[in-house]
């Protein structure tokens, strides 16, 4: 893998830049669309394409539990496998660390809908965590069948080279930003371990995937800022800024991680989708996010337009039969926001699938403005315009 | 609408043939597609194209309740709301008189899977029937909200005219196979006097639709040759061959109502799908046939090959990497046997989507095949030796 910059954003960390894989160029910033379990949920590999993605990336817990690494690889690795003929990436299996575990059952508390993480509605349910960690790794249950298995960082570099996507990330632990700050520590210690035993076992296998580490430390500044020097200085050849965030937060994080992160190579922020948050995270230093909002809000009837977002299933839509947004993706061009709504009603299929090609559509091509506007020196118009647009505010 | 034949089928009733619709040709015999509520549920307009089909059949009953017949008028007629670029076609809505009616809550019986149709199944259960005939039309009650809605012949053909579809059907009453001989004879004196004043109602009308009267009578002989004789005088554009069948009573229906129906005409035979009964509908003078079959059992993982169906959540598929069938579908030339079954067991709705396209793919291309084989005098051979392959006989 190759990372070169080609623009810069002045007095910022901004930049556009080009990653080049064995399955091709991926030209950053860049929206990454994900395939939770090898499909883009209701899409074809071509309409993921013609929506405008350059690279896809999948969830190494799910493709482990089924149908099973050694399977994905012996159909041709993931790429082969769902037929996406550009880059691929596969996360760590970390996250489920804090999805099933710390986070499991707490209803207030995820990654996506970082408006809702209001403290004071977060309750300690009586579920049990279904993830146990230990120094040397993790040991989950199924959330299907309920079946043990011990993750350790050589055991998830292990599946994601028999998974064979293009980028990798070391196995890391998660942390929720509620976790008082001595559990932060205990965390990040043994992420950075994780992370050295992740990058020696992956360097002493012979493969042409990439590998990033993943720095962590909540939201404490003398975390975040320790563990992109330690991640930092490893060898490894991008980094993801993994943790869930609460908005005030993430945008500091991010500047104290990438102030820091060796510039010459690319930077992931992990599970990010938000318009105002990927503004935030390209003007800080960040060249890749992938996050499942835009095609999880359009099954439900949820779609960006550059005036904010619109629920389909509102009365008001019944009878309209404008397209979607001033846009040119395929659903804008041969439907209506009336059709698409009778579908939803009529909960067809179809429905999820228009809904989200635009929303995909929408977001990588806001990133893909982004990366022109900061190439031709007028980024700051296009931010300006759009938040005001797209917040009203 | 016009309509030519090009070729005939020696010794039989089968012929091919050309059918103009103002949104282009058809060539017969075609088998068309069921987009229910106005989409073939899990594909786009181009992948349904692109299987290979020239036509579509969506429902007047579904879309009278939703989203509205006018509503669909409004948003440009069924074609142009549902983004088919090519001809479409519409029911009378006189099916749901039998599904929701005669045949509500009897699971032995049913239009499309007549390998379960045995008599001695079948239980007359306490559920109520949800429409009423009279002889001036039917009440009906919504399935969905219990709303009622009172169809006469002239309400079926308004709807279908503000639907728009370029062929269009005459109001009419399908009745079970098991209904008694005088319940027949009734029922068939309403569907001939339907059939009447809907031709009289849309040549009342300007429009460019052609309409199709509805051949009934049951398994009876000379009630199928009395209503052929009767709608056949009448001047339709051409005709459905309408009616539930026990399997071995079809090819007799089929083929007393078509040695009488004016050969001139196009002849479509309502609801089926089952290859065997395609390969007899064709012999026996039928050009068009809709069946939800293909798309339904697509669904539940079940696909058409060439050595018979498979059922992909069968233990057998998971490691094998083999395409679905030897065919030239999208599906088959993408993606595996074990991905597709990987997708099911995960519930992704790209399942549904790959198997759709290869059932329509396959039902589709079989009758093409009919067809050039008709025109090369080659066609007895494809028809033993498919149905030898496929039925294992």
């Amino acid at each position: 893998m190759k990372f070169a910059i080609d623009a810069e954003l002045p007095n910022t960390l901004g930049r556009t830049g080009t990653i080049t894989t064995p399955h091709g160029e991926i030209q950053t910033p860049a929206f990454v669309p994900v395939a939770t379990k090898a499909t883009i949920k209701s899409l074809t590999p071509e309409q993921v394409r013609d929506a405008g993605a350059q690279v896809v990336l999948a969830n190494t817990y799910h493709l482990y539990l089924e149908p099973g690494d050694e399977q994905v690889k012996n159909l041709g690795g993931l790429g082969n496998m769902m037929n996406w003929k550009g880059p691929t990436m596969t996360d760590s299996g970390g996250f489920q660390v804090f999805s099933l575990g710390a986070a499991y059952g707490k209803k207030g508390i995820t990654k996506i809908s970082h408006r809702e993480l209001l403290l004071p509605k977060i309750v300690e349910e009586e579920t049990p965590k279904i993830v146990t960690i230990d120094p040397n790794g993790v040991m989950f249950r199924s959330h299907t069948d309920g079946s043990a298995h011990y993750f350790t960082p050589e055991k998830s570099i292990d599946i994601q080279h028999n998974l064979g996507a293009d980028i990798i990330f070391a196995f890391d632990e998660c942390t929720s930003p509620y976790e008082p700050l001595h559990y932060q520590k205990q965390a990040l210690e043994r992420t950075h371990r994780w992370a050295k035993q992740s990058l020696e076992y992956h360097k002493s296998k012979n493969t042409s995937q990439a590998l990033f580490g993943i720095v962590q430390g909540g939201r404490d500044e003398n975390l975040r800022k320790e563990s992109a020097k330690i991640i930092g200085d490893m060898d490894f050849d991008g980094f993801g800024i993994g943790g869930s965030f609460e908005k005030e937060d993430m945008q500091h994080a991010v500047q104290w991680c990438n102030s820091i992160l060796p510039k010459h190579k690319p930077r992931h922020l992990l599970g990010i989708g938000e318009p105002v948050d990927l503004f935030g995270a390209v003007e800080n230093g960040c060249d890749l996010f992938d996050c499942v909002s835009p095609t999880r809000i359009a099954r439900t009837g949820m779609v960006y337009t550059k005036d904010g977002r619109i629920n389909l299933l509102n009365q008001e839509f019944r009878e309209d039969s404008k397209p979607l947004d001033d846009c040119t993706c395929y659903t804008c061009k041969n439907y209506s926001r009336a059709y698409i709504a009778h579908l939803f009603r009529a909960k067809e299929m179809l429905a999820a699938t228009l809904a989200s090609i635009h929303n995909l559509h929408f977001i990588i091509s806001m990133v893909d403005t982004m990366r022109e506007r900061i190439k031709n020196k007028n980024f700051e118009n296009f931010k300006k315009d759009f938040l005001k647009r797209y917040y009203k505010s």
